[in-house]
C-alpha cells in the first residue's frame, strides 16, 4: 500500500481561528507508534474545547482534533510489537502515557502526567492519516463496523467504564441521570431495555420518585446529565452502600453531598474518566447483551433539561465541524 | 455465678431530663442474647445525642445509655450459638440486626432497616447488666485489658473501618483530617508514627502543604475533623485515584467536590459507618503493629480548632455522665 | 391458617433403612425460626448420601431428608425479624449457622463450624412442615413459580456461586466441563446460548480443541464433570491468570495441576461450596438475561461420560424417594 | 558521562559452554531502551537454566545472564518518558513486554507472549552497561543501598507479590513452607519476626502441628519449598476460605489437593510469578514495617530438607558464576 506525501485534514491555527479544509503533511510515525489511515472519526464536545481553547490545559497550535477514530494501520514504528499492517485500529482520548509512572502502572493511564491527548496536544482523527502510540491505540476487531465503532471509542468507552465503576451486582438497580439526552426520547430508552422512566419535565419528586421504583434507592448512578442539581439529587437517591458516579462535567459544577446522609448510608461518590486499554477492549469486543448486563436493571431515566438547551446552543459549532468532516470522510471512502 | 435481680445503672425518663444513678431490673436474655456483666464503658459523643433527643430518630424511653461496654458473659438464651459463660464479651452501637435483610446479607449490618441500637433503641452499657444480640456482639480475647478495649468497640473500630474503606497499599500516603484532636498534641501524633505534621493553625495552604508533603497528593484521607471546610479541603489534596473517607459528621454539613477536579483525577469520596462483625473482630485482635501497617505511612495531620471549641461546649455534659459511670464502675470492680 | 398437630413425610429410622411414607408430627419452630408449609421439593444425590449414611459426617436419626424445599411460612418463633406469615421462604443446604464465627462474619457461612444441614442433621423439605433458621432460609419472591424455584435452592445457587467465582469480565470465555450432563445433549447447550460445543466421546485432544476455540484458553471454567480427568484437564486448557473451579466431587478424586504451568500461567484452582444469603437471592431474583451475561461467553461444553454411568446406578434409588415425594406433593397441593 | 565502546562481562556462545570474562561491545539502547550502567547484580538459580538451556524455552546465543541488576541510567532511547540521566535503575527477569495486549492491559505483564526476558532471551546484568525496556525497568529511589537492592528484584518481588496473591487480612496467619531455607536456621526465622517454628526434621505431623498452631490452619501459605510432598501438605493444613499460594517450582511436581476437601472448605491453589510493575515499586519502596505487616502474623516455618539437598549439589556452578562477577563488580566499583 502506497502511502501519499500530503492528505487533507481539518487544521486551525490559532484558538477559535477559522477550520481550514485543506491539504497538510502525512505524518512520520515513530519508533513506538502506528500510522493509521482514519476510515471515520466521531465528533465530541470536547473539540469544541479543543477548537475554542478555553480550558486550562494548553493544546498545541496548530492543531488537528479529533479523538473517536477508526481506521487502518498502514505503517509503524521500529519498536512497535503486537500490531500488524491492515490491522483495525482506533485513536482514542489518550492517544499515549508514559506507562512508567505510579498511575500506569495501576492501569490509571488516563491520569498519567506525560499524557498525550489525541485532538489535544498530538494532532487527532480529523486528517486521513493519524499517529498513535502503539500501547494505548485501540484494538479493534476484525470485521467491525468502523462507522458505528468510531463514537465508542470515545462516549462508548466512557460509559462502559462508568458503569464498571458502579460496581454492580446481578439484579440490582442503576440510574441513568440524562439517559434520554436532550431530547428526551423515551422510545430510545425503552428499546434498549429500560424499565421505568421518570421525566424530570412532569415529575415533582424525582429523588421520591426514583426510591419508589427501586424499592430503597438505586445501587448504582451514572451521572451522563450536566445539571449540578441532578448530581446533587442523585446523592439522595442513592441506596445505602451504593455508588453513585461522575461522568458529565458541567463548567465549574460542584457535588454536594449531605455529609451525615453520606456516612450513615455508607455511600461512595465516584469520579470516572474514560476508561483504559483494558475497558476499552471489553467495550469494544462486548456484545449488547454484555453491555446490558452490565446495566444489571437498566432502569430510571432522568431526562435532563439543561442539558438540551446548552446542547442546541453549541451545535452550530459542531455542525461546523461535521460539515468539514463529512468531506474529508467522502474523500476517504 | 449468682445473678442479682436488680443492679446499678443510669437511666432517664424524658429526653434530656434527670440522670438517676439508681436501682433498676436486671435484664432477662431473649433466646438470641447474651446477658453481659459490664466491666467497663466509654462514653461516646452519641450518648449526648440520646440524652437530648436531638436526632431525628427517637429514643426509647426510659432508656439506660452507652455503646462501648466490655465486660462477661453471665447468662444467654437458648438459640445462642459460638459463646461460654465467662467470655469476653463487647456491647457495640449496633445491639442487632435482622441478619436476612439485603444489607446484612452483604455484611453491612449498620445499615439494617431493622437495626437495634445500644444506648438508643435498646438499653446499653451504663448499668451492670446488660444484654446484646449474641450474633452482633464482640468476641474480646482472653487477657483482653477491658479498661482500653471499652472504647475501641465504637471509636475503634469506626477508625480501623475508615482505613480499610480508604482502599490502601502499602508504601501510600494516609492523611488524618484531625488527628491531632482539639489540643494540637504533636507530640501523641508522632508517638504512633506520624511523619508529617502540619498545623492549620500555622499554615496558611494546607492543600498546598499536604500535596508536597506527598510528593503528589494523599492516597487516602480520613475525616475525622468535624469542620466543614476541612473536608472541603481533603477533596483537593487527594491524589488521583486516590479516596476521602467521611467519618466524622458535623451537624448540616455538606462535602462539597468540584466536578471536574473529580472526574479527571478519578477521586472516590466515601461514607464509611462504624463496622461490621468482621472489622470488629479484626480491630480488636489486631497488634499495634497491624494497626500502623494499615495506616501505611501515617501522615499527614490536620487539627481542627471548632471541633475543639465544641467539645470544650460539651464536655461539662459528658461530665455528669462520667461521674455517674464512675460509681457504677467503683461498684463493679 | 390452622396449622395440624400432624402431616405427612418420608422418613427412615436407619441408615439406608426403609423410606416411610407416613404420618408423623409437625415441628415446633424456635425462637428464631420459621415453620414453613413446603409446596415442592426437589431432590439431589446428596439425598441418598444421607440415606445411605456413607459420608464421614453422621446424619441425625431418624431423618426426613431434603433441601431443595420451596413453600409458604406459615407460623415463626418470636426473634424472628424481616418476615411475614404468607412470605414463600426456600429451604437450602445449610439450614442455619452460628451468623458470630470467624467464617460466618465474612459471608463464609456454609464453612461455619456450627453449620446445621437440612436433609441431614436437621428433619428437611421431605414433609408437609419443616422448619428453618430465618437468616439463612431463601427469600422467594412473591409470583415466583415454586415448582420451578425449588432444584434452584441447591443446584442453582451452587452453579450461580460458582460462575461467580470464576471472576470473569464481560466478553470473556467460560467453559462448563460437563454441560451437557450424563446425555449429552447438544440441543439444551445450544438452547441456553453456548458457543461451542465439544463432545468428549469424540474429540480426542479436548485441551486442544479449548485452547483453539477460545483462542488461548478459557478465562474461567465451572467443574461441573465429576471425571476425575476431565478436572486435571481443565487446569491445562485455562488461559494465563484464569481461574478453574471444582464444584462436582467425585469420591475420592484428587485435582492435579503441574506446578510449572500454574506458576508460570498464574492460574487459580478454586473450590466453591454452594452458597451464601446474597448468592441465593441473587439467584433466585436473577432474569436469565443476568445468568447468561454472568457466563460471558457461555461455551465450551464437555460432556461427562462417567457421570452418565454413575447417575444410572443410582438412579432406581433416586426413583424411590421421586416416587414417595410426588405423593406428598399431591397432598400438599 | 562517557560511554566506553567496550566493556567486561560474562558470556558464553553455547549452552552449557565455558563462562567467559572478556571485553564486549557496549549495547546500544534502542527507542525505549535505557542504558543502564550496572553496579551490582545477584545471581538466581534460573541463571543456570539459562546457561545449562535445560528449560523447554530457547535462550538466545551467545547470552550475557543476569536478571538481579541495579545500577545508574546513562543513556536512553528518543521515546523513553519519567526517567533522567543519573537515575537508578533495576533489571528485572522481564525486561520488557508488549504492554497491549490482554495480559498487558491488566498488569499481568508476566504473562505476555512477547514478554523479553532479561540474561535469557536479552543480554542481561552480567555486564557493566546493559539495556532495559524503559517501561519495565525498576525504578530505585535515590538513597537505595545498590547491593542491598539487587536480589531483591527477582526474589524480593516474588516473595511480596505471592504474599500480596495470598489476599491476607490483619491479624490472620501466614505460613512460609520453606521459610527457613536449606539450612533450617529457626534464628533467622525468629529476628524477622516468626512466631512459630515447626521443623520438618523432627516434627512427624506437619498437618497436625500447623493446624493447632493456627488454631484452625492457615489463612495463606507461601509455597518457596521446593518440596513436592510440602506443597500437597499445604493444601491440608489451610483454613477453609484460606488460599495457599505456589512459588516454587520443583521440575516436574504435581499439585495434588483433594477436590472433597477443596470445595468445602472453598480453598483457592493460586500460582503466582514474580510481579508486575506496580508490585516492584511497592517492594522496592517498602519498608521492612510494611513487608511484616502485608506477612500479618509471619508465623509457620517448615524447612525443607530436599531443597537443602539440591541447592548444595547446584551450588558449585552458582559459586562458577560468583567468582567472575565479583570480579565484574570490583572492576564496576
Amino acid at each position: 500500500m502506497s502511502i501519499p506525501k500530503t492528505q487533507k485534514g481539518v487544521i486551525f491555527y490559532e484558538s477559535h481561528g477559522k477550520l481550514e479544509y485543506k491539504d497538510i503533511p502525512v505524518p512520520t510515525p515513530k519508533a513506538n507508534e502506528l500510522l493509521i489511515n482514519v476510515k471515520y472519526s466521531g465528533v465530541c464536545h470536547t473539540d469544541l474545547h479543543a477548537w475554542h481553547g478555553d480550558w486550562p490545559l494548553p493544546v498545541k497550535l496548530p492543531l488537528v482534533g479529533g479523538h473517536e477514530g477508526a481506521g487502518v494501520v498502514v505503517a509503524m514504528g521500529e519498536n512497535v510489537k503486537g500490531w500488524n499492517i491492515g490491522d483495525y485500529a482506533g485513536i482514542k482520548w489518550l492517544n499515549g502515557s508514559c506507562m512508567a509512572c505510579e498511575y500506569c502502572e495501576l492501569g490509571n493511564e488516563s491520569n498519567c502526567p506525560h499524557a498525550d491527548l489525541s485532538g489535544y496536544t498530538h494532532d487527532g482523527s480529523f486528517q486521513q492519516y493519524a499517529t498513535a502510540d502503539s500501547v494505548q491505540a485501540a484494538h479493534i476487531p476484525k470485521g467491525t463496523d468502523l462507522a458505528e465503532c468510531a463514537p465508542v471509542l470515545c462516549a462508548g468507552i466512557t460509559v462502559y467504564k462508568a458503569l464498571k465503576s458502579a460496581n454492580l451486582s446481578a439484579g440490582q438497580w442503576v440510574a441513568i441521570s440524562g439517559a434520554a439526552g436532550g431530547l428526551g426520547k423515551e422510545e430510545l430508552f425503552r428499546s434498549i431495555g429500560g424499565e421505568v422512566f421518570i421525566d424530570f419535565t412532569t415529575e415533582k419528586d424525582i429523588v421520591g420518585a426514583v426510591i419508589k421504583a427501586t424499592d430503597g434507592g438505586a445501587h448504582g448512578i451514572i451521572n451522563v446529565s450536566v445539571s449540578e442539581a441532578a448530581i446533587e439529587a442523585s446523592t439522595r437517591y442513592c441506596r445505602a452502600n451504593g455508588t453513585t458516579v461522575l461522568v458529565g462535567m458541567p463548567a465549574g459544577a460542584k457535588c454536594c453531598s449531605d455529609v451525615f446522609n453520606q456516612v450513615v448510608k455508607s455511600i461512595s461518590i465516584v469520579g470516572s474518566y474514560v476508561g483504559n486499554r483494558a475497558d476499552t477492549r471489553e467495550a469494544l469486543t462486548s456484545s449488547p447483551e454484555v453491555w446490558s448486563s452490565l446495566q444489571s436493571r437498566l432502569s430510571v431515566c432522568l431526562p435532563c433539561q439543561k442539558f438540551t438547551k446548552r446542547w442546541k446552543r453549541v451545535k452550530s459549532s459542531v455542525d461546523t465541524l461535521l460539515t468539514l468532516l463529512n468531506k474529508q470522510i467522502s474523500y476517504d471512502l
